[in-house]
C-alpha cells in the first residue's frame, strides 16, 4: 500500500515524533470510534492525544469521455455536520481490510449506477490529520458502462455530469469547498496535461497498490 | 463569513437535505467534541449521525519573494494519528469566535517566527464534511518579517523554505498527502497565472472576510 511504503522508517524524524505510551478508548460501536492516546514527545515530556481511528476512504474521478475536456461525474450530497450540499466525487469510507480498488467500484456502482472497464491509481491524501487517522485513496475510472444506482439506506445523493472546464470553473470562483473533490480535479488536470503520471489498468486486471 | 454567505438557503434541496430532530453529546472536556443527533431524512425516515462539532482552522501560505516561483515557508510535524511527519502549511485550530485572519497571524507568527505586512483570502475548504463541522479558511501572506517562532507547550514543528516549484515537483511525485497543503499549492500556482482571483490587503486594515 503506497500509505505504508513511503512513510519514514523508525528512528527517523526523533526531533518530531510521538511515541504511544498508552491508551483508551474513549468512544465505540457506533459510527466513530475516538480513542485517548497518552505519548512521549521528544523532549521526553508526555501529552494527552485524542483521535479517531478510521478504516480510510476511497474516492473516484470517473471520466466519461477523451480528450481535453472530458465530461466527469460527480454526486450532490448533504453533508449534516455542515449543513451544506456539497458537490464531489463519488466516495465512502472502506470495509475493514477491504482493498481500496474494490472499494472504489463497490461506491462507484453504488451512488452512480456506473461499472468502470479500467482504473488508474491517483495517490493517498490525509484530510484531518491532526485528530483523525483517516487517509482517501483516489482512483481515476474510465470506460464507463451506466446502470442503476444502488444507493445504501439512508444515503440520499444526486448524479451531476459536467465538462471538466466547468467543474474547473466553479473552483476558479471559490465554489468548490470539499477537499478530496478540488484534489481529484487538480490532479485529472496535470495528468491529462501529462504533469502527472496516469497508468491505466484494465478492470479485470489485479491493481498495481491496493 | 464566506462559508456563510455562500450556503444555500432554507427550501432548498430539500430532496436531499437532512433535518436535525435531536441530539446529545457523546464526548466533552477534553480535545474532541462528539455528537449524535437524530435527522429526518429526505423520505422522511430518520436516522443517527455522529459528528466532531470543531471550531474551524486555518490555514497559511507565506511568499518569501516575487516572481513565477517565490520561495514558500512550511512546516514539518509529526501528526499521531496517522504516525507520519507531514510537510504542510503553517495551521492550527481557532479559537471560539477568533476572526481567521487574526488566527492566521497567531498561527504564522507561533509556528514560524514571521509576521506579514499583506494577507489575501484564499477560500474555505471542507476537510472531513462526513463526520466534522470543520472548514478550514486559507489566507496568503506576503511581505514576512522574521523573528523568533513561539510554539505551543507540547508543539514541535520544524520550519522548512523551499521553491513553490520544489514543493509542486514533490506534488507531482506523490509526496505530498496533507489537502490544505495540495490545495494551498493548486490555489497558488493559478494566483500566480492569473487563473484566480488574488486581492490583498494591508495587515493594518481589516480584511474584507472574516
Amino acid at each position: 500500500m503506497p500509505d505504508e511504503a513511503s512513510r519514514d522508517g523508525p528512528g527517523l524524524d526523533a526531533h518530531l515524533r510521538e511515541y504511544p505510551l498508552g491508551g483508551e478508548t474513549l468512544l465505540s460501536g457506533g459510527f466513530l470510534e475516538v480513542h485517548r492516546d497518552t505519548v512521549r514527545l521528544p523532549d521526553g515530556s508526555t501529552a494527552m492525544r485524542e483521535y479517531i481511528r478510521h478504516p480510510g476512504a476511497v474516492a473516484v474521478i470517473p471520466l466519461l469521455g477523451e480528450g481535453p475536456d472530458p465530461d466527469v461525474v460527480l454526486v450532490r450530497q448533504h453533508r449534516y455536520p455542515i449543513d451544506r450540499v456539497l458537490l464531489e466525487w463519488p466516495a465512502g469510507k472502506r470495509e475493514a481490510d477491504e482493498p481500496t480498488r474494490a472499494c472504489a467500484e463497490r461506491e462507484l456502482l453504488e451512488e452512480t449506477g456506473y461499472t468502470a472497464t479500467e482504473w488508474a491509481w491517483g495517490g493517498w491524501i490525509h484530510n484531518a490529520a491532526a485528530y483523525s487517522s483517516e487517509g482517501i485513496a483516489l482512483w481515476f475510472a474510465r470506460g464507463l458502462q451506466p446502470g442503476p444506482a444502488r444507493p445504501d439506506a439512508g444515503e440520499f445523493v444526486e448524479t451531476v455530469t459536467m465538462p471538466l472546464l466547468a467543474l474547473s470553473a466553479l473552483d476558479d470562483r471559490g465554489e468548490l469547498t470539499d477537499v478530496k473533490t478540488l484534489i481529484g480535479l487538480h490532479w485529472l488536470k496535470a495528468a491529462l496535461t501529462g504533469n502527472r503520471p496516469w497508468v491505466w489498468t484494465r478492470a479485470d486486471r489485479a491493481p498495481d497498490v491496493a
